[in-house]
């Protein structure tokens, strides 16, 4: 993250023309704007089952979760959500739609969620991934799912399967992620 | 922006655990992710039109834009929306579903675009904007709006209008962003 500032020349300001306090610095001027930052990931369908990863890294090592992580510069959402489907299952997809947008304000994150499905039929553990499977409903480790968003994208979607046109989902009402 | 370093003790290295370069302090360890931004703003409805803000601030002062802006710390995505409209027309707004989530690569921007509609039928020039209308289609100054992904979501809402549940749109194909 960054959040952390390396250098004890930065103040708390209102810049001009801003409404919102920033890190300045007192040298040089420069403004650290501070914003959330975009997961990308997907629900990757394949013969009526849904790929889940386990993780092989903190937070929530070895808990499940959805192929999904930072987006980075250079990539449209939609290139980032296939590659960390990629990277984390070793699977390639193809994105089919957008399932829903989830602010997480704790953690500063937004997260874009994708519908998508498995181009080819293989997929294994990433680096990042302790393992990986293809579950059915009744399969899903509903009870050692790694992040409640994970939970929302996997309900939200469950009542629209087989569904084309809905519109994208957010947070469930009242829920903001706390774990 | 946040892609400035103020001081020479960072190097581009790859961290530990890492698939991308980022610039590490030499020094302290401090690891700076650069990560895109989101940006959301709303296509706001009244009695059959659309709000549209004249620009008062570079970039593209003086073209037509919809209300939208970089989202902050410690708000959800719609929250987002609804101050950027309070913010630029005075406005206040109900978000109704999401239309489209762009990315322009080349401004490392995700733009997160809403459906919303008037709550009251009040609306003003903000300290950004100066001057708001509310445009029927045939009003819309199509060839003075301030960015290609303003084009894209009336054009996109245009091909939907009346429709409820319909999958949200992403960067028009081949487009994407250039002036």
């Amino acid at each position: 993250m960054n959040s952390k500032t390396q250098n004890t020349s930065f103040q708390r300001q209102v810049p001009a023309g801003d409404t919102h306090e920033r890190d300045v610095c007192t040298t040089c001027g420069f403004i650290n704007y501070v914003n959330p930052k975009i997961v990308t990931g997907s629900i990757v369908r394949h013969n009526g089952k849904l790929l889940l990863c386990r993780r092989a890294i903190e937070p929530r090592t070895g808990f499940w979760t959805l192929p999904a992580g930072f987006m980075e510069l250079g990539e449209t959402a939609e290139q980032a959500a296939m590659r960390e489907a990629r990277e984390e299952a070793n699977a390639e997809i193809v994105i089919d739609r957008l399932l829903a947008v989830y602010t997480i304000p704790r953690i500063a994150q937004v997260q874009i969620m994708y519908l998508a499905h498995l181009d080819g039929d293989a997929f294994s553990p990433g680096p990042e991934s302790l393992d990986v499977m293809l579950a059915s409903w009744d399969e899903i480790p509903w009870g050692e799912l790694a992040f409640p968003s994970v939970r929302w994208a996997l309900e939200q979607y469950r009542g629209v399967e087989g569904v084309t046109d809905f519109a994208p989902f957010s947070n469930p009402p009242g829920e903001f992620g706390g774990m």
